[in-house]
């Protein structure tokens, strides 16, 4: 770097991009609006200019940074620019290029056919590039679901999210989550088992792979056909904003977000406000009451996500109107099921042992003697009564009642 | 009874509304529509009339079945009275009201102070009179939650009822229920241990304590002000339709209702469906997903039910508007809660035992030296930050950084 200006090539928008992941942090709006406005390559150009020889503000800049000329766009200009001058004088893109490709990773940026397109709805917040360890499923987004919770979960929340995963990717949804221990980590393996790509976005570089437990689990799912994903450059510490920024990475990335177990304060309560701030839908696995490390998830159902306890209900919540609708829940399907309130009345007024003549089950049901003799004969049609030497009773077929009445003798005494 | 009249009173009203709970079932819409047009005597004395003479059918009521002179309204008319005519021969209200009176127990009926005003939503489906064992709680209905859910529940639900019943009794809520095994037990219990009334509403007649098991309990609740109570008169066996019609009191009579513990067909969904139909605060208590136990409350929050997880979100949810507002949950409060994005930045950027310089302390914070160089200030007056002969590191009461960076080493090494 020779008189202030990069010895790298700032018109290489691969380089440029990669560059402006080193100087500015994720989520920078002044960074945002200035490459918004000029594009990455005359945005950096326009910084090493007036980092050596203070050039004037672009106007189109400070429209986007409230206003051309006002006092407030300058200051705002001027101390992102005092923020982002140290990096901007050490950055080499070509340098963290290289510890990438060495570790077998390509730099994505938008266009590129493995872009996902869905980032584009997170607007000016949307990353410079991503530096992906792995293969991006294509069309990412358009199919996967964020499975999200605490890293201090409980083995209940562990055995929903591998479950969920799993049963996800068997019906082909990338599963994307964050590599981080608890129910990210299980969410990444109940998909490996599944047999399907699984995404981790990372907070920090993708050089190292944090944390340091999930190494090998983070990178089987790399040799599985997934991806472990930064917006950060190798070389980069996770820090605490950019763990949250990242979050709105996992939320734009996913079809739908859904927080398997969460504390209160969990961090990954964010990446589902992120996902609803977004338009895209919100789940919530519940748990105990008794258990704080549901509260968070609890917390969310009272705000408005939808409840989903199966991977059924995920996917509808996830998937194509119509080719993911959760199926009604399998009942037991009993013979009584059909009949009408009459021939119920009248089974229900029936004993099971002993025998009752049909004048004595009309009067027990409440019905008129005539209804009651027309319900008796279909219900001995049906083999649910019995016509005995004592009279009527329930037949083999006729069951037990089961709402409301767990002693069906009591329900069938003679009278009343 | 001579020449098909009774020889009670049928111009008495209490006695002719008692007479009609034996005759008609719960929930007839024939009994109800003619009751409404003639009031219990006339309506009464007209069916007596009619069994013994075939009396014309009036107009009046004729109307409230489909309208006067249809050949339907006529053919529900005729079906109906079929069905009354057993019952109403051997009807005799004097009799069940001594059974009451030897128990100890009184006839409500609508007008009398202690009827609870709102069971007038239910409109004609609302109940000829009350069978009660105890006393009703005055104004029931303003100030009651519904606890019910499943026979065969399970601990966790057992706990979470009992817990709820006795927050809520603590809090003069009245607690009612359907005093079955299960839920409603413990609902009941909660609420004695609460030191509050608390009303079970039978399907059966109030001279049988059912289930069996449960007569102490019910015999307790009625000792300690509380009421046991039926809209069939004594001698009535609980029946499957009656289970399914007394929930419609329940719901009615209460001014939320809560699931606390049901299963995918458990009858204390109707319940909830029919305070749900009153408009009605309908609420439930999520579960494990991996229990069945819980799938009916699971059910009802898909549908809308508002997710409770104590006590203060119950009364939240039955509680007068601004009188039981459910309180925002503590947090544990942190001294780094009260930061300024830089300020917070700058602090994650702290080493925790070294010490920094601080333009590296900007540098690993992506800020610009004199904005951290003003944080840092900052921060050392709130002894977040101290300055050591290494450099800049973090104070004693910077604690560890909670969401996301698990380790706060590793966020705070010297560069990026």
């Amino acid at each position: 770097m020779a008189d202030g200006r990069p010895d790298f090539d700032v018109h290489d928008q691969r380089l440029a991009r990669a560059a402006w992941s080193r100087i500015a942090e994720p989520g920078d709006e002044v960074a945002g609006a200035l490459v918004a406005a000029l594009g990455p390559c005359e945005a950096l150009d326009w910084l090493y200019g007036t980092l050596s020889s203070q050039e004037p503000a672009p106007g189109a800049v400070l429209a986007g940074l409230g206003g051309v000329g006002t006092p407030r766009a300058r200051e705002r200009l001027r101390r992102a620019t005092a923020r982002w001058a140290v990096r901007a004088t050490e950055v080499d893109p070509r340098r963290e290029l290289r510890v990438l490709d060495r570790l077998g990773g390509t730099l994505l940026v938008p266009g590129d056919p493995a872009w996902p397109t869905a980032l584009a709805d997170l607007g000016p917040a949307s990353p410079w590039c991503l530096w992906v360890r792995g293969a991006l499923p294509p069309d990412l987004g358009a199919r996967s679901v964020a499975l999200v919770g605490a890293r201090a979960c409980t083995e209940y929340g562990r055995t929903v999210a591998t479950d969920l995963a799993e049963g996800l990717a068997a019906r082909d949804f990338v599963v994307v989550s964050g590599g981080a221990y608890g129910i990210d980590a299980a969410a990444h393996r109940g998909a490996l088992v599944g047999g399907a790509a699984t995404v981790a976005f990372l907070a920090g570089g993708v050089d190292r792979l944090y944390p340091a437990g999930n190494a090998d689990l983070l990178r089987a799912m790399v040799e599985a056909g997934g991806a472990v994903v930064s917006e950060v450059p190798p070389g980069s510490v996770p820090s605490r904003v950019r763990f949250l920024l990242r979050n709105r990475l996992i939320a734009a990335a996913s079809t739908a977000t859904v927080v398997v177990e969460a504390a209160w304060r969990s961090g990954s309560l964010s990446t589902a406000a992120r996902a609803a701030d977004l338009g895209r839908p919100v789940g919530a696995v519940p748990g105990p009451v008794t258990s704080m490390a549901s509260s968070g998830s609890h917390r969310l159902l009272r705000d408005g996500a939808v409840c989903v306890t199966d991977v059924d209900e995920v996917a509808d919540l996830a998937g194509r109107v119509g080719a993911d609708l959760a199926p009604a829940h399998a009942s037991p399907c009993l013979p009584e099921d059909d009949l009408d309130p009459v021939a119920r009345r009248v089974l229900e007024a029936l004993p099971v042992r002993s025998g009752a003549e049909a004048g004595s089950v009309a009067r027990a049901a409440g019905l008129a003697p005539d209804e009651t003799r027309g319900a008796l004969g279909l219900l001995e049609l049906q083999g649910l009564a019995v016509r005995g030497p004592a009279g009527w009773r329930r037949g083999a077929r006729g069951g037990r009642a089961r709402v409301g009445a767990p002693d069906p003798d009591a329900a069938a005494g003679p009278a009343h």
